[in-house]
């Protein structure tokens, strides 16, 4: 297989849909399909093949959800504070909290390698459409479903080799219509450099989140290394000297996860009813509960601090999200647009066929609101609110899994994502028993009061115990806790698991049958239909709009393109920046509107002007957090760390009038480290002399 | 005015509307208004006015939102355990938890007073239809509801006179068709006589909570007093030596709290948007932080279980609710229903001006939503969750109010509604700082965190303190938990009010001004406009089924016809019967699934195949709790106080496939009090020799 071949074509501007946005900033361009056309026009910018291939090869994913940036020739990344969040609480002890001291390493020795975290360079794209379509041709269903992913395993496999160094995932774009093979260089061994204190990186806390105006500096700045040096030579981008003024093009890199722009109205009304207040109330009581517990001492709010920040953050997301469902204006539109696609399937007689596909995947809802609730318990694992579970479910699959012929396996045990799998399976980040006795306690008693006191499964689970004496028995007869015997249980394979009694590897084991079969009939009930109609629909709506799109986002790299530029929020004019003399006067000295020490000390030394904060109008989402935010010369202007709250509608549809990306001022990033932080040495490998 | 006479004529067929039930169990039915044709013809049975009047005269309200009756000639009701509850934990003491022992007065000396608890019960009913709708007559809006309201609150003053005694409310029935006046008998020292332990009295928790098979001896028995003395010579019910078989015809007498079942679709996707998904995410927040709180010493959980369990309870129950409303086959039902209603409007002349009123009330709709959240947080109080928040808005309120002729204060405040707002402002039930502390720290975060942290009202509030600082330092400094400070303020009227320097009432009076502009804001934008479009929509249902309609609840006396039944949960049958053995074979010994030592001891005595709880047919909704179970004879056979989840989308809608009510067997009362608890004084007051 040939890599970047695609990828130079479509620069040259053989695009293989053929892209030409429909709003102004509207869109998540993959890099084979930019549009140029538009770009063009709407801010004289034509990007070149070489522009291209430098933003793929300094572009990188966290595997953990995040986006970053090659920031130096020596393998330094530049991501958000919030994205090596986990790293950052995995490597504080009870006397020496990095959360709240922060982290310089003062030497390269001192760097400190985060466990469990990986990151992916993109190499080069391949459309592989023609071998999966070939392979699903002719079934129906899950067998299709089946076949489709066989395919997939064996291109991936071929892909990556044996090594671990390259990772290969193809992916569905345009609901099934087209897949390419995305090949990264795979970096498992990541070290912390850098991350400012959590008061000043999140200043403002969850009052702030998704708000603006905003004082955050959400930096965190980790090393790839490879066989134990600093990657070197590598891509990266440059800080401009210049900034971003307000109606400037600014162009993000990065990995929006995932969004469902062309949902059905069904699948709207399901994700309105039925997935999102469940989440919400989930993590509502979640978020009581670790609310308490962080506030019994100041080590329970260390070590809970990462999950607590996790909850808020994504009570918050999901409850943006829908607002702009219960917005009847939103839901209006989406209704007359599937009027509209239907009214056309109907008239063609070539499309005929495809009416049915609306029905047939709002039948499939129906049938997902049936299993909902015993899913989300077993195989969704919401019974078992403990890393340990997480753990005990991957050694026991992976037994299970790993036996088998690649293409048969579970897409997280392919041999294209085993690495990854087996990374955070044997990650030696500590688990902290006091928190993890809370969180199982009260998972326990979630799992009886919905699936009810008796049900067969759940009595299998608890027995005659009560979940507190059950949570307190598990948390300390276990011995996952320990690495080695981890590994042992992951290479001793099948008997290994059987002999286990540990009691986390024999829930898992009690679960996988049940798990395993609503798995099987939530992919062969729901998701092989939504996904055989998502294609019919698409070909119709091909059928009106033609070329012009673009997929919905993936978790892979894409570029969306913006200005800087505020917003009106019901008629109060919103400015897009923010400066260092408004973060002073915010700060009350009381958390979380608490400067630390080290940027009180700097005040006189930081122009009151120097910008903190900007907003622009790029089309990002969650995945995106720690993009950097480009100038036309692929120059850094600002750190992508968070979206208004009206952007959360962003997952469902795009309002250009509201819908605002919030970034980290590149200037001020450069500032923090010379004179709040006096991280010279790191400096000067971010700005060599040019 | 002559009460009752209404009554009588009722009874002997003259009736109001002249009612005839759609379904057989449907209907909570008026006692001047019952369905006395179904009644014949579906159980050949036919109440006489005796019949009636003893029913009316036998049955109490509790005033904290739960029915009773009296079940002795001198003034002993029985209720639920959990409709005593807040007295249970108010009586209890760190050494003396009478929510973990229970209670019995040995003697009369031993009973102990309620705080803040009042029974009202009913004496007669007086249609005022005419004078109310007289004096809103020609006006629209605000203006209307204002000369309606003062009315009301002439007819209720001229009624109540001027002791506190006696209690009158004009009753808003059919949607503001009909308006009556109902006037009580108001018993304002009330006494715990008896409550078995929780572990019995709540056996399975929140688990079990709204479930079948049920297994729950809720039972409280208090005493009326007035004059210091018990009541003697009240009406009561005697208990039924035969019980209830399966089929038996069985009748709830009680006052379920509140029905919409002719909301329009508009309203009901407000409550499944707006209002639901809020309450939900709410309580499952606090339900987190209280579990916690409450797992952290045994003292805590004692003071705070009275709040957890009104959390948990009301969360499930909204949960109910909001599953209801999910279904979309509800939904399209109540569509319809209106499109059926809306073309009758639009055919005929006399209705055609009726049919924007659906419209006008979903724009209402939209104001609601516009201006839900500031409303919640000001006049709805949700920014400062303590009781002393609640005490010092009434004093402030009251001083502002009682100021004003009684036609034109709030309704709370009028001298109809002043005893009972007096009583609860007074009661000396202690208010436990640590509690305290947390539900006040945490609801200022989301005070904070819903209105912003710039919003000017939030800068108030907490200046540049923080949430935790501020509440610790609030409770702390308040006087408000001294019962005579209250009264001081009480007495003193607006001067004492402005003379004090308690952090709860400067928090009050610095919220009034934006409450009270929010609450009529709400009257005249949303309420009002709901009011006159419903009485339009009344016409006109009125015009298509004419008679025989039941009016929504209002926590008014109501009866309900069903028979004892089981129901079909998806192709499972329920039986209507748990008994004795089925509960032992449940108790595992730990909580909540754990039978108490007293029943533990009694095993031998109690019969195995005694019945414990049971299901019947009829229409309750909550309020309803501690209602008796009758028989045609009006005796004793059951005691309602739960639901099953199936009921919960009673508050829209009734289900005759699954709506069940559950209620103790009246015999397992009886034994309870004989072979578990020995209080034979009890049993000889309440089964006196025949």
């Amino acid at each position: 297989m040939r890599f970047a071949s695609l990828l130079m074509s479509a620069a040259a501007g053989s695009l293989m849909i053929g892209a030409a946005a429909a709003h102004a900033a509207e869109g998540m361009w993959t890099l084979d399909n930019l549009p140029v056309d538009a770009l063009g026009k709407t801010y004289g910018f034509a990007p070149d093949a070489a522009w291209i291939a430098k933003v793929m090869h300094a572009s990188v994913r966290l595997e953990n959800g995040c986006s970053g940036s090659f920031v130096s020739p020596a393998g330094l990344v530049m991501t958000n504070h919030h994205c090596v969040e986990d790293c950052v609480g995995q490597l504080s002890t009870p006397r020496h909290d990095l959360m709240r001291g922060g982290f310089l390493a003062p030497t390269a020795a001192a760097e400190r390698r985060c466990p469990g975290l990986a990151l992916d360079r993109l190499d080069g794209i391949v459309d592989v459409t023609g071998r999966v379509a070939a392979a699903g041709r002719g079934l129906a269903g899950p067998a299709r479903l089946d076949a489709r992913r066989a395919e997939i395993a064996r291109i991936t496999a071929a892909c990556a080799g044996a090594g671990k160094a390259v990772r290969c995932d193809v992916v569905d774009l345009y609901q099934g219509a087209v897949h390419h093979l995305y090949r990264y260089r795979r970096f498992d061994d990541v070290r912390l450099v850098f991350a400012p204190e959590a008061d000043a990186a999140q200043f403002g806390g969850d009052p702030d989140n998704f708000n603006f105006p905003r004082y955050d500096i959400d930096l965190g700045i980790v090393r790839a290394y490879e066989d134990g040096r600093p990657v070197r030579g590598n891509e990266f981008f440059r800080f401009s000297r210049a900034g971003a003024e307000a109606g400037e093009l600014t162009i993000t890199s990065g990995h929006p996860g995932s969004t469902q722009r062309q949902l059905t109205v069904a699948q709207l009304e399901r994700v309105r009813d039925v997935d999102d207040p469940w989440r919400l109330t989930r993590l509502a009581e979640q978020r009581g509960l670790i609310t308490r517990f962080s506030a019994e001492s100041a080590e329970n709010a260390r070590i809970a601090r990462g999950t607590l920040d996790d909850i808020e953050n994504a009570y918050k997301a999901y409850y943006g999200e829908l607002e702009s469902l219960r917005d009847p204006a939103v839901l209006a539109r989406k209704r007359a647009d599937e009027s509209e696609l239907r009214a056309l399937a109907a008239q063609r007689a070539e499309l005929r066929a495809d009416d049915a596909a609306w029905d047939e995947i709002a039948a499939a809802q129906q049938t997902f609101r049936d299993i909902a609730m015993r899913y989300r318990f077993t195989e969704g694992g919401q019974g078992l609110w403990t890393d340990y579970f997480d753990i005990a479910r991957a050694l026991v699959r992976a037994a299970d899994e790993r036996a088998k012929a690649d293409a048969e396996r579970l897409p997280e045990f392919t041999d294209a994502a085993l690495a990854s799998t087996e990374q955070k399976t044997m990650s030696p980040a500590i688990v902290p028993a006091a928190l993890e006795r809370v969180k199982l306690s009260w998972s326990l008693t979630k799992l009886r009061e919905w699936l009810g006191a008796d049900d067969p499964l759940v009595e299998r689970v608890l027995g005659r115990e009560s979940p507190e004496a059950l949570a307190r028995r598990w948390i300390s007869a276990t011995r996952l806790g320990d690495v080695a015997y981890r590994a042992r249980l992951w290479r001793g394979g099948k008997a290994a698991i059987e002999a286990s009694d540990d009691p986390f590897v024999r829930v898992a084991r009690l679960l996988e049958p049940e798990s395993r079969r609503l798995r099987a009939r939530l992919d062969a009930e729901v998701t092989a239909i939504e996904h055989e109609n998502a294609e019919k629909i698409a070909r119709v709506r091909f059928a009106r709009t033609g070329t012009g799109a673009y997929p919905d986002a993936t978790f892979t790299l894409r570029l969306s393109f913006g200005t800087v530029q505020g917003w009106n929020d019901h008629g109060r004019p919103i400015g897009p920046f923010t400066t260092v003399a408004g973060w002073f006067g915010r700060s009350t000295g009381q958390a979380p509107f608490r400067l630390p020490p080290s940027w009180l000390a700097a005040k006189r030394a930081l122009a009151p002007g120097q910008r903190v904060n900007f907003t622009s109008s790029n089309d990002i989402v969650g995945g995106n957090s720690g993009s950097p935010v480009l100038d036309r010369r692929a120059e850094i202007v600002g750190l992508v760390f968070d979206g208004n709250l009206e952007s959360l509608g962003g997952t469902f549809w795009w309002d250009e009038a509201h819908n605002r990306t919030v970034a980290v001022d590149g200037a001020l990033i450069l500032q923090a480290l010379d004179k709040v932080y006096h991280a010279t040495a790191l400096l000067d490998e971010i700005e060599p002399p040019r």
